[in-house]
């Protein structure tokens, strides 16, 4: 899994949120790649107007067509969105945490000149993830979601209902507040407080969680993500809405059709070599700390 | 708990939905009503187009004002429906179910007359039921609600913040779906499917489960029905929702105060006097089938 | 609720746990007690070998007979086994903790003297609890418990199966590895891992929580204090336990009748006048911790 | 998936319980067979005293040794039974359920003959599963279990502690009445009344429930069926059960490493080739009913 030669040349810096301490480390980032004599291109989201520290930024198309790498400094929250700007083209992604250790990010900032050496240098992990790609029937456009799609009734406290089908075997008729279509990427997030389960992130899955279902006999379901889910909407009053992680949605009305299946483009997550799921597990779920004594 | 003598002289009927069943339920006890020489009264939901029999229907405020009690046709929504219209006002409401057995409607149409006329003749019980008050800091207006009040993102898969107090204790601050504030009627319905408790319908207590909460450690909790419960809005981005009943609803945005406590209203049901709670739940809620035979 | 004359003369001290803290504590309660000319009676608990202060203690008969209040060191086990010991005969019970805040004691050791004086000099709050009463038809033994009764089959992964009668009206059958009855005080002990509600301390309620049950229908089940629950065992293969407060337990075999009530006796906590039942739950369930950040 | 060629000649008939009904579906099956031209062998299962009708049996040793196909008579029960005694030697068993469908058995008796040759004639659908294979550091006896492996205390309500570790990477330390490690198979049987999800039958992967974990904070794990999942136990004060389908178990005590993995052998059931597991899903769990109607 440790690859031993590296190909990272151009290395892109991407950021969600730019404030003093993504600039100070995306500044320290340049620094040490220069000297390893890497190219470095800063994303549009370094771009700003508040600060006076100036970057040189580069055009979106550009960075994805000339990257080799893309660093990601924020948390799991700038993974996501550089993913989904970058991810689907195939350039792997590493991320750098501000904040305590992620589920997808693990360099922290007093590491970095070890951990990014360590990396450039080959020694790293490749981390594939794989996007949900939604279609809605009548209609050409897809959506990516690389966490979850949730199909929801957007009105307050207003069950939605739906057939859900698997490579077009019927599976049942639910009624809820809403559906959680799930990656093993998602299965850490959304899907984790609608009772999902957690699901490692090399296995080929996809769940499926009702979100409050009027029936308490349903359980959540995982099927291979070679499956074809579709998910056929009754005549449901109100509008539905279909969300892509929280990110995206789209309004539907009537009867709908929407198809969900496994995107054939990959995602690439670059880990230190001593990456573990189960740390960010542990540090995110609240898992690390003491076993909570309870009464007695 | 059994009524020996009984004041039922005039007697208000109510649908929540008009349709050939109901209408010829509805003439049935208005005919063996006019024997034991009764007066009815047929609220406007008995006015009609599309139906050839006519009834001849009083308004709402003359019902209000001379009914003794009054029968609710239809199931649980029409006795929730007819406990919004006339449930405050202190008259008794009895339910007559046209589907199958529910948690609050239990006279069946092929028992009616049998049951009718004991519950006439006095041999009944009284079972009393609390609404909700809620009011919006800043507001005058307060909303009543039997079931549930829920608060809630509108927008799909947004989480709201919001620190709890009861009694001017501050109980937690939480990220969720949203929040339900449920009465012990309410307990069988929207909160069954956030894993809410079953409460038995003579308590006086209110129980407040979080939807989807972002954090696993938290549970159902009851609470006494005298509690101020209070709930501030943190600062969210989107807009929050106030929902009654899954009936009326309010769109809030910004740091809002939100209070709800037991309503001084309280509201009568009638039932025949082998009514038995438990036997809904296991109607309603499936326990009446034979224990599910798992894989052994 | 804050009691402003106090009759605490002599004082009982009680452990659950023998070591060099508690009896540190110990010797500091009885210095400020004695400064205060109460008179302290140590409990057999504090009688020891292996550590060189030695204590004089009295039967437990007797300090039962003459204590006005008994302090127990420790934690909320601590408290748990004093309550079993002392706690029925209505001697309050004071906390102090050694570890972390508990859900019943709320005297940290390094503000021990003012907390102290502040009860003794009657600037407290009575908290009253109640006890659990279990009988077997055909024994006259009662068996107490203060969190919780368990019907359980003792083998692995065995289900039992039972019908529930709550005040002689029958409630369900089910077939689940156990079925917990649960008093308040216990809803934030076993109960809890079971998807239990966690229920204010202050009410007059019992809860019934089904441990993995068969039928995914099953929800927990709040009714009042005051009801006398019934459960009814179905002849099962297997020898059926019954325990109390993990602490004690018979086992049973056949087709039995457990009657499980709210018993007569009641505990008295005493606790500082700022006691805060929320607080305790922040620090042990963890709701205390900031709001855990999924994924995004 | 539908074989087209058929080498089921010599075919093995097991049942899980003797009576009347078995007996004459036994019956039924061995004519239907005879026509056909196949050899039919009677499982010691068939040996009676109670009832008149004598079968033929043979040892178990030739019944493996010369079957081509094992049909087992009962319901998923049987099946599990039948798959212990015979599945792992690579005979594949078909099901004929004499109460309502089940997750494993399809062939209904009033379809028996139709159905019957559809298979024989080589009209059927392959369904491999694997079963969990379990060792105890120190111990060379492996042991099977097709549904699940449990981990358990014997004692009533008495958590055990353990450290989890997949693939040599440490996971969590928890403490919890037990723990599940569950194959899809299981994963409708008892992993489901713990929470776990409904994992369809093709997937390779084993799901990890913990029972009544102590800490809310634990959710269901699915992982790769090629995980080695080792199981360190704490220095438990009791003992502690392990648990295969229910079925057999073993006690430990003390500090003890319980290693568990996917097993070489595989299990092959056979299916008539419209075999829908979702429709045993919506059969067996009430997803089949009605939707549930709530309070409104």
């Amino acid at each position: 899994m440790v690859a031993t030669m590296t190909g990272f040349k151009t290395i892109g810096i991407f950021t969600s949120l730019l404030n003093r301490d993504t600039i100070l480390v995306g500044r320290q980032i340049e620094e040490i790649l220069a000297k390893k004599g890497c190219r470095v291109l800063f994303d549009k989201s370094f771009e700003n107007s508040k600060f006076s520290n100036k970057f040189k930024t580069t055009s979106s198309e550009y960075l994805k067509k000339n990257s080799d790498l893309i660093i990601a400094i924020g948390g799991d929250g700038a993974m996501l969105s550089c993913s989904r700007a970058y991810g689907s083209r195939g350039v792997p992604i590493l991320g750098v945490n501000l904040g305590k250790l992620g589920f997808l990010t693990d360099i922290a900032p007093d590491e970095l000149t070890s951990r990014l050496l360590e990396v450039i240098d080959g020694n790293y992990i490749k981390d594939q993830r794989f996007f949900l790609k939604s279609t809605v029937k009548g209609s050409r456009r897809a959506s990516l979601a690389l966490n979850e799609v949730v199909i929801h009734s957007g009105a307050i406290a207003q069950m939605i209902e739906y057939d859900l089908y698997i490579d077009e075997v019927f599976v049942f008729r639910q009624k809820a507040d809403g559906l959680i279509i799930c990656s093993p990427t998602g299965s850490t997030a959304y899907s984790l407080s609608a009772g999902g389960p957690i699901i490692h992130p090399n296995l080929d899955v996809i769940s499926i969680i009702p979100m409050l279902p009027q029936s308490l006999t349903s359980s959540p379901l995982v099927v291979s993500a070679e499956s074809r889910i579709k998910v056929i909407l009754s005549n449901n009053a109100n509008r539905v809405h279909l969300s892509f992680d929280s990110h995206n949605s789209i309004k539907l009305s009537g009867k709908n059709e929407i198809n969900i299946c496994k995107s054939n483009s990959m995602l690439e997550f670059i880990h230190p070599s001593d990456h573990d799921f189960y740390d960010g597990c542990r540090n995110k779920l609240g898992w690390s700390s003491a076993i909570i004594n309870l009464n007695n």
